[in-house]
């Protein structure tokens, strides 16, 4: 890591028709793979954030914008891996149908939770603890307002 | 995604400290979980672009710059879910024993898959084709040159 800066400010341009001709060629397990992936280090990166907010562990500037930066990367990987191939995949999912059967709503979800997310990215490179343990809640929140529609209960 | 910056350029600042005391809170087969959903999203990203730079898929420049970014975040991400801790992990996995007897090697390997990354993301801002085809070469013999070396053959 040697507090190599994290290089970006790229903008995105991607245009939908390369993601769906990418996406057609990969298989409803591996999308589900993928997505569960995202997820996984979402909440690694999101858990210490949480512990700090509510004072479980002690609060540490350097690992909020850390982690604030990752998921800046993360929160923009999980929502291809929900593709329409993906519904019919056999591997064990936590998905329920309202992904498909309400994507508005879903697409909202994600929506909510990507600016919660840009909300922390943007305090975390200042030194207001209180402002990112805020926004550190929003983002909790986000994922926990996804999942309340969206996720089998765990 | 909506074409949004991704926001950056924090340097990282984490205490190694900080990092221990939290992983010491994690169970071995999380580890192994998190530093699998990490490769699996390397390979999701750096897939297309391996397609691109031999030809299979047409080369497309947004793809590039956006890929290296995510690249750019999760190179940082599997390595501390080699912790000793997780050297006993009960779940399968495919990390040979050189991960931890090897240290300093295992390190270097590291550092050149990162190094490959960063050259990518530096040329992946440039236009110019060749040369980001030439780095994407670079990430994917930093990819086999651990592999080959850290993980069983598949």
């Amino acid at each position: 890591m040697n507090k190599r800066l994290l290089l970006a400010g790229l903008a995105f341009a991607l245009g939908a028709g390369v993601t769906h001709t990418a996406l057609a060629q990969v298989k409803p397990e591996i999308l589900v793979k993928q997505r569960q992936a995202a997820m996984t280090l979402q909440a690694k990166y999101i858990g210490p954030l949480v512990g700090m907010a509510q004072g479980k562990i002690p609060y540490n500037a350097d690992t909020v914008a850390m982690n604030a930066a990752l998921l800046d990367a993360l929160s923009r990987m999980p929502w291809d891996g929900f593709a329409p191939a993906s519904k019919d995949a056999t591997v064990k999912n936590a998905a329920l149908p309202a992904v498909w059967s309400e994507p508005a709503k879903f697409k909202q979800a994600q929506e909510n939770f990507q600016n919660a997310v840009q909300a922390l990215v943007k305090v975390s490179r200042g030194g207001d603890e209180a402002a990112q343990k805020a926004a550190i809640g929003g983002v909790g929140k986000a994922c926990g307002g996804c999942h309340e529609n969206f996720r089998e209960k765990q």
